[in-house]
């Protein structure tokens, strides 16, 4: 095959090259949007059905999650990575867990660390990207691009969780990250001071939440750390693997949201994999949405396409995908909100998790939200 | 701490290390916004102050641009530069143009040419990205990333351009770029189907239009072809420049809005060093913003910062700016329909343009729009 | 059609879904490259060719480069747009002129001021992107990404460029940008200290140069300076795209290579369907290389593929085409260091330009370079 | 001047707006390469160092690895994220271990599931990024960008982990990646037919590899497998932190490099702020390199610049940091190609690690490679 070659429209297209189809391919003009059109964000999400490019795509992320929250017996995975709560995004999550906007969280350490770290009082700061970071060390100031926060505060957490949050842990029993998280959920319960959190929410409505390079983070470190002080805590990775590919493998069929790429878009793409090597069927996810700042171009598991993820079975062939090559912290407010107004209630079938030994049982029951 | 402002820390800071800054430097914490408070796009942007990244920055893109309208004596001008009248963004710009929260416009020649082609009722059509296309040309369907054109449309638009446009020219005379705009909304303002035109609505309320690459579309191919029939029509890239530079040595202050780089960007910041260098008075832009998808690691203008700008005297040490990396089809709808929530009625001192030989005079009327 | 749907390879695999087409698609195994392979740039750029993503393409972009050379009465445009010249790379295309790898060049003024700064021995200097600008701007220093320039410097250039080179324009001709930079080359034969300059270079062999937007830079505005003072020099937009369209109309073939986008790019791409409207045959580009750090997804011509320039006509169906995504300033040398290692000698069908009237001769002669 | 230094004009300058500092600023000009100065990689290299842009910086990632070989005591780290074996780098980086111009490897799965599957004959093959995917799918083809697979041959190797290599480790031992990776390597010792592999050089010399997310990969879930069939094996990402940090902690000066970012660099970072709450010392890595294509505005940990490690403490604030934002299969090739020409021989004094229960012991040993 010719690596500069390019591929074609569909066969029927190719066999008569008489017919004209320029009708065919020319059927819905644009639609350029008037500014009065847009009342709230989801009349401006809808005025851009019929635009071109990333703002058609980002039309097109809402109109996908709402097929997804009508599909029936649908389990919705959500992926999150990059520093999204130091970026204010926690309480949008918090939001989608609570409506069950989604059902399933997996995340990056850091997402859940400073989640946690809001839970419970803590802060973090407007600052400036262009500041001198050398001078922000002095000051034990930690920077994440135009966000500040205090470095003793942190170290503050890192205590708790060492000292406090590690004595909720049982030595020598394989942790799932799903289970620690429950654990610390569990705490939050009782201590946080702000409501609107990831894992507390989750923790309330049982929405699991994995994070599979739990290690990777503050929040890892410092359980190990209690570890190095005489613990034996254990959290195995192929744990998180085997629950995770559970869900995929019990449910009818499953949506899948990616905000960012990194292991926690990885990690779900793999529980379709993992379910139809199982099942012997193929479980590849039935929707899926990416808002991504990442580019094809490279190669990387993060920017790729779902049609390339359509080869290895991740994603199925007739699946409704939607990807929005822009940040999340511009993304994710306007979906979030556009489906906020156009869900002013929502009634799903929502999948209840009840795990047993390292079984799954998986039901579903309608609910209002 | 203000968010727009480039934060090196001061000097005091350096020279006494003891004194804690730590307060200083922490005094705003982010507000992650909750869902329930954007009622409309306007509160969607504003609930987006406080938070981190490029959310962030599209709500400065926001704020910045406010204070540019309420900032007396002020000429604002937009760089405009990719396909956005094909992507759907001809009635934004055109509402902008009508409700003068812009001056003047730089554009390429093919946002003016893909606008006139609508006006005369043309459309553009919804395509995907992932066509065949030897098989659209095949079809002489031509293809804009997802958005599709009907190629013997354009060539109809072409000959009218080459046959009754040219038509309204004389030779011999050197025109510049603003001086054939107006010819062709003169045109447009008899002929135009669909009102909301960018050409038009500055026909019809006095912005210039620039189109310093004018050559460069098929807006020019089609003037040239007459030429190539035996007429002598003549743009003269020269007077471009010195006429664009007129305002900027005129205007008491100016703002400067872009819209992707390019040619429009990099000739609105050049008004700024020919004014100073003619006057001997620092002639910066006293505010800027730019929505652009480029990046500053590359090292070209399109994609240069603000500071950068500065360096030349382009932009002023105090200007106020915001820099937004989103694809303009996402940002603008979120911008222009946020200012017009914020601002349902204007009062602005509006610059009105007179252009006697290759003089300029500039005055100021008050006007509600 | 679906928005969303993807399209196909050729139809004799669609037809029989029973055939194992595996085999004809898993041909030839990706190869390694073991680090001692690389001798020399050449061969380091022959080893990445069984490598994958971006250092495959840049492969690919050496082997089009060199199936240009050997192609007969072939004619090579190079497109160049971005601080090329400020970065370092001007003896590079230097070379490339005067081994005649490339046989029209268009470019942004920005680059040929810059070249002709360097000729008459001024200096860019080794900066950082990380400096203060404000304090640069009291120092009278222009930062251009990582590079330092002398203000003062330049404002030498801008008069000798008002006060000599504007002698050498006569009033009321009207200039093609070519026309002009052939004088400037006069000029910098006689003035040049640093002989490696592009504009020299170009002088020198017959190389045509077009600047389609001149007026959008300093070799413009201070033309345009002598206006001011009395001259009536004038540039025509028109006849740069009536010159440049010729040489495609009259060329065998043509080959086009982008460094960056802009209008270098369009202009180029333009040629070829100005050309065959003008003929009425298929005069679109044989083969296509681009070096570029923009992308499809935002919709702009300078990031948009050369399978959307097909459907546009403007890239032949069959054209050997490359597209690397990649910084230039990494690129260039790699790819102009390995096509001379590879082509110690060229023996090229040279196109030599004749330019009477506004006609244009275009002849071939056999050169050894 | 220094290049690599971050440069925010002293404070003197401030103080003293009279006095000339453009002197100071203006030391260094840039150098224009010639075509003929790249003899071979090293001086293609060599003469990018006084240019601009991202080719000034891949000069200085040579520069800075080859001072990361001449300090003493180094312990140099290498984070590998993104499909870089697939893309055909996996003979490199088994160089690098190989000639220890890397001391510790920290990895994604995919990289090590990949290698391993080459080194045992396995073969990945030259595809295109147009394919129609679904088509793929039919024919158990699977896409990596330009890079195509047989999923029968990987299947075949997850029965392999699964069956066999499941066989070499015990249940029950909370097993950190590390030791998982040294059993196979152990394996690949004895089965390898391509002994060019990192998990087999890595073994055979010595060198640490973490893979912190090793559930996260075809890897991961295929020794998963093993245990629904009845195992308990356990890899206890805590472990990892534990292990990698001990490094950090017990090494004299460490230098890092990232290709990529993802897991592996964070994980890589972390180890500095782990070590220095331990020792109460500052342990931020001494010196950085990174090659990327995220960028720092959407505030991600992959993307962010080292200046914003430095104010975390996890880049020391006087290190050497070289950031180059490039395509790893473009940078890599030449920038370990230059680093071999540039070091024909080295002579180092190499980390030796000797674990114990949980702890480590460093040793370092003077070996020329």
């Amino acid at each position: 095959m010719d690596v500069f070659r390019f591929v074609s429209l569909p066969c029927e297209y190719e066999i008569g090259l008489g017919i004209p189809v320029k009708g065919k391919l020319l059927k819905q003009h644009t639609i350029p949007p008037r500014i009065e059109a847009a009342k709230d964000v989801r009349s401006l999400t809808e005025s851009m059905r019929y635009i071109g490019f990333q703002g058609r795509m980002l039309a097109a992320v809402v109109d996908v999650w709402a097929k997804m929250l009508k599909r029936e017996y649908n389990v919705i995975f959500l992926g999150l990575a990059g520093a999204m709560v130091p970026a204010g995004m926690r309480r949008m999550i918090s939001h989608l867990i609570k409506r069950r906007m989604i059902d399933v969280l997996v995340s990056t350490g850091a997402n859940l660390y400073h989640d946690t770290f809001e839970a419970l009082g803590g802060h973090h700061y407007m600052g400036s990207a262009h500041a001198n970071d050398v001078q922000l060390r002095r000051n034990r100031i930690d920077r994440i691009y135009d966000v500040f926060a205090d470095e003793d505060k942190f170290y503050k957490l890192d205590l708790t969780i060492q000292k406090k949050f590690a004595q909720m842990l049982i030595d020598n029993y394989p942790y799932s990250s799903r289970e620690i998280l429950i654990e610390l959920g569990k705490m939050l319960s009782e201590k946080a001071r702000e409501k609107d959190s990831i894992v507390l929410s989750a923790y309330d409505t049982g929405v699991p939440i994995f994070c599979p390079a739990i290690g990777d983070s503050s929040l890892g470190f410092s359980i190990m750390f209690a570890n190095r002080a005489g613990r034996s805590i254990r959290v195995d990775g192929l744990k998180d693997v085997h629950e995770s590919s559970l869900i995929t493998q019990r449910a009818p069929r499953t949506g899948v949201i990616y905000i960012g790429g990194g292991v926690p878009k990885n990690f779900i793409q793999q529980t379709a994999v993992v379910a139809s090597y199982q099942t012997r069927h193929d479980k590849s996810h039935d929707s899926a949405i990416q808002i991504t700042t990442d580019m094809p171009m490279w190669g990387g598991l993060s920017g790729c396409t779902f049609e390339e993820a359509q080869s290895w079975g991740k994603i199925g062939p007739r699946a409704k995908m939607a990807v929005c090559y822009c940040d999340a912290t511009i993304a994710l407010p306007i979906v979030a909100n556009a489906l906020n107004q156009r869900f002013p209630k929502i009634r799903r079938n929502i999948p209840e998790f009840t795990w047993k030994d390292s079984g799954l049982e998986l039901n579903f029951h309608m609910e209002k939200l």
